[in-house]
This record gives C-alpha cells, sequence and structure tokens, in this order.
C-alpha cells in the first residue's frame, strides 16, 4: 500500500513541492500526497494515523516560526520530526490582466508580508485580500483582469494565468524550512535535536536554568522560539534546536536527563538530518 | 494643542479602547486619537513625528507575540516604551441575521484563531474570512444576513448589528498587551525594562552569554520572543523583558553595560509600568 504524505493543499503549494522532495529524501517510493486544508488539519492526519506522514513548514527566514505549527506540535507530544528541508521561496505575481489594471491582491498573510514592500511600490492602491494558500489565491484570481495572486511560478500552469512579475519576494534570500512528521522516530541519528519545554512558573531564573544545562553538556542552541502557554499571558512553551553535529551517540540521552528536572514538560521530537535545496 | 496618540483604526477596535485607557493613565488631556491602516502605519506615525504617541498591541495569551509590532520595534531603535496596559478580550458574533443562516465569518486572523474550536463547534461549514481588524470586519457584514463578524462588543452600536453571541473566544483568560510609544523616554522609572539585541553570529553559546549576563545582575526575565533577523535562516533578533520590582535604580545601566559588548546591536526601549485592566 502506498505511503500517505499528509500537506498544507491545494495542490500547488510550497508545502506540495517540500512533501515531494521530503519523500524522495526519504525513499518513499510513490507516495500519495493528501492535500489538507490548514497546517492543524495536516498535522492531525499524521497524529491519528489517518496518514502516514505529514509535511508542514515550521520557519520561514522572514516571517519566523510558523506559530500554527509549533502549537499543533505541542499539543501532539507522540509526533517526531524524521528529517527536514529547507526551500528556497521565490514569489510570483500572477494575473489574468496587466499590472496597471490589478485593484487586488490576493495570497497567503505569510506571502503577502512577504512581498510588502514590492507591493507598496508596485501596486499602493491594491487592495491585499488574505487567502488559505498561496496555490488557492491562483484559483481564486482565474478569469478576473482585475485581481492578481501572489503564489509559487507553478501555478502559472494554470489556465488563463501568465507571470507579471518574478521575484517579488523583498528578501532575497527568502527560504522556508519545512519537517516530515511521523509518529515513529527516525532509525537514523541526525544533526539537529528538536526540544519543546515548558517551565515550572514562579521559578525565577528558570529558563536561564534549563539553557545553562544544555550549554553545560557542550552543546550549542541553533533556534530558540517562545510560544504562549496560553494559560497564562507571560507563560511560555520553548522550542530550541540543539546542533548534534559531531557528537557522542548518548549526548542526546543525556540531554533529556539534564531537562527533565527543571521541566514542567519536557517533549522531544528526536534527531533528524536537514538538507538544503538551491532551487530556482 | 491637543497631543496625537495613532492607533490601529478604525474606531472600535481593541486598540482604540486601549488608546484611549493609556492615554488617561498617561494624564494626556483630551488625545486626538488618530485611526491608522496597519501596525506599522501606526509605528511609522510616531517614528516619524506625525504623531505624539502610538499604541499598539505587543503581545497576546493565546497567540503570542506580535510580530508586526515586534518587527517595526527592531527597526524604529529610536523609540520608547511609556506605559503597558493588559487589557481582556472578549470576542463577540455579530450579524444582521440569525446563527443558522451564517454561511461566512469575518474578522482579523489573530481574533479568527481566537474563536476557532468555537467556530469549528458552531460554524463548522462557515467560511473563514480575514479582514485588517475586527472593527472593519463588523462594518463589512452590516446589512448581510449571512455574514458574521467576530469584534468587540462595542461594534453592536452599529446600525442593524445584533449580538449572536457572547463570548467566544476559546480561552477564557484571552488577554492582549498593548504600549504606548514615543520617541522620548518615560520620566518616571518603571517596574519592566524592554531590550531587545541580535547577537554576533557564529559565536557558539551566545545567546546563553548574553541571559546569563541578565542572571548575574539578580534580573529575572518576564518575557523572552525571538524574531527572525531577515537576513538569513537561524539568525535571530531577541526581545527580553526585565523585571525592575525592587531593583536599583542603576540596574537598567548595569544591564546595558553588561550586555553591550555581547550583542551586535543593542536597543532599549526604556523602562515603564503595567496596569492590568478587569473590565467586561
Amino acid at each position: 500500500m502506498s505511503i500517505q504524505v499528509a500537506y498544507l493543499g491545494p495542490e500547488g503549494t510550497y508545502a506540495e513541492k517540500a512533501a515531494w522532495e521530503l519523500s524522495r529524501l526519504e525513499n518513499i517510493d510513490r507516495p500519495t500526497l493528501v492535500p489538507c486544508i490548514g497546517l492543524r488539519s495536516a498535522i492531525e492526519h499524521v497524529a491519528t494515523n489517518l496518514c502516514d506522514a505529514a509535511v508542514v513548514p515550521i520557519e520561514n527566514s522572514v516571517e519566523g516560526g510558523v506559530t500554527s505549527t509549533l502549537d499543533a506540535l505541542w499539543s501532539y507530544p507522540q509526533l517526531f520530526i524524521n528529517r527536514a528541508l529547507v526551500l528556497p521561496i521565490k514569489h510570483c505575481l500572477l494575473s489574468t490582466g496587466s499590472l496597471n489594471e490589478i485593484s487586488e491582491v490576493l495570497s497567503h498573510p505569510q506571502a503577502l508580508a512577504q512581498c510588502n514592500e514590492w507591493l507598496s511600490q508596485n501596486l499602493p492602491n491594491a487592495l491585499q485580500l488574505p487567502t488559505n494558500s498561496t496555490a488557492e489565491a491562483a484559483r481564486m484570481v482565474q478569469g478576473s483582469k482585475f485581481r492578481a495572486a501572489i503564489a509559487s511560478r507553478a501555478s502559472t500552469n494554470l489556465e488563463g494565468l501568465n507571470e507579471l512579475a518574478f521575484p517579488i519576494n523583498d528578501v532575497p534570500g527568502n527560504r522556508t524550512r519545512f519537517v516530515l512528521l511521523k509518529t515513529k522516530e527516525s532509525q537514523k541519528k541526525g544533526d539537529i535535536a528538536s526540544i519543546a519545554f515548558s517551565l515550572h512558573s514562579n521559578v525565577p531564573g528558570a529558563l536561564l536554568q534549563a539553557l545553562s544545562a544544555i550549554g553545560n553538556l557542550g552543546l550549542n542552541m541553533s533556534r530558540i522560539e517562545s510560544r504562549p502557554s496560553k494559560r497564562e499571558l507571560g507563560e511560555y512553551v520553548f522550542f530550541v534546536d540543539v546542533d548534534l553535529k559531531n557528537c557522542d551517540d548518548n549526548v542526546h540521552n543525556q540531554l533529556m536527563k539534564a531537562l527533565m528536572p527543571l521541566c514542567e514538560h519536557l517533549i522531544s521530537f528526536g534527531s533528524y538530518s536537514n538538507t538544503e535545496l538551491n532551487i530556482g
């Protein structure tokens, strides 16, 4: 039976591209890609075993952590990251009409934010309308001369759509990290370990203690991200990536043991390797 | 001349309520409130002296840091926080029609996210359409029986709109912290100091060093938030709040001196006091 991989649909999203690439890297033979509405839904599909895996974005170099992904990971501690992939994001402006006719620009809020400067210089009066995905935006502007979508170049395949400008993202090095999630830990040890933890509240310096425990093992954090606990303003959940390159095999266990007494909740998402893709 | 206070408009937003309250707390006599389109625009109004002050949300207990505010603060280091206010957020569903007729729900993306569970239980098939503000959503649903808005209860004042449900936010303790920004530092010392810094890249353990410097002064962090530097995936800017209660007057200077050599860039937003409002 074919391996089912959930992702943020519809077809044509950057997540779909990442899902194909990650499946290839994980030697998944002829995966069945299952488009989901919303990131949380994609993650639920793997957490509840409706799918074998899910591919979701976790951070973008311009917009930062993808909060829906982080919040869903915290609520499904049974998940493991099996592999990460960094994809260059180059946005394209697509329409049936021409640039001087456009009065509305549609896209996912993160894509609109990533093209904010370009839009204010080139389409200062156009209304910006958010959609659920870049690919949905491309579908919604088909047939209207006054509407344009910000989407991946792949969407120029859609009937009637032309490329009006490319690339239009404000930061040329715009990149997004996607992760492949499963309910089983990757069998190969990787270069990165991802953990998440909450701290005992009202313990002054609790975060410093936790980070010192990581430092004392000679480990370097490559990423730290805080999210609200959603219980109380000022209570946080921390997502930390630790660099395991050139480290002893046992260090991951040592890390969990050192952190356990300092944390209220502690989740390990396993260790995994990261691939950087450089395509146009 | 009346003091001009920029805020995320239009009239009827939570930010407007915060702007009135913060002006009152700061003894600003009869302020002129200037509604702006977008948080960045409100912050630009004070940074470029078009207005005397700006009131913007900085963090929410459910959705976390307000990324547009944090990114704008990093790009305008001349700004100081003069006062903070925590406002309870209670969302209301408003419409001309009745609940069983609603096929579209409009609101600001953060408000839609904060009512996600309520919507999936009570209006599972309704399309969710994002808008620029909650107050804008309320205006856009006037006159349509099939559309509802998520907004503050104040918007029931708008003609033709009825309250269909209240409160509908998933977390009862939903609260947002707003800050009043000026280009001048507050003359009174406050309980909280806010700073932001970026670190020298490729220095392992640089974040741990900076946080240790804070801990070594006997100071506790009440908040830490990371944002991407927007230059490179994996490079961050950190926003830290430090608790100054019961501290020596000089500790703020000591903090800046201790952090300076460890940081690439270091910004102080000054020290200020925080008020918690408990209204319905």
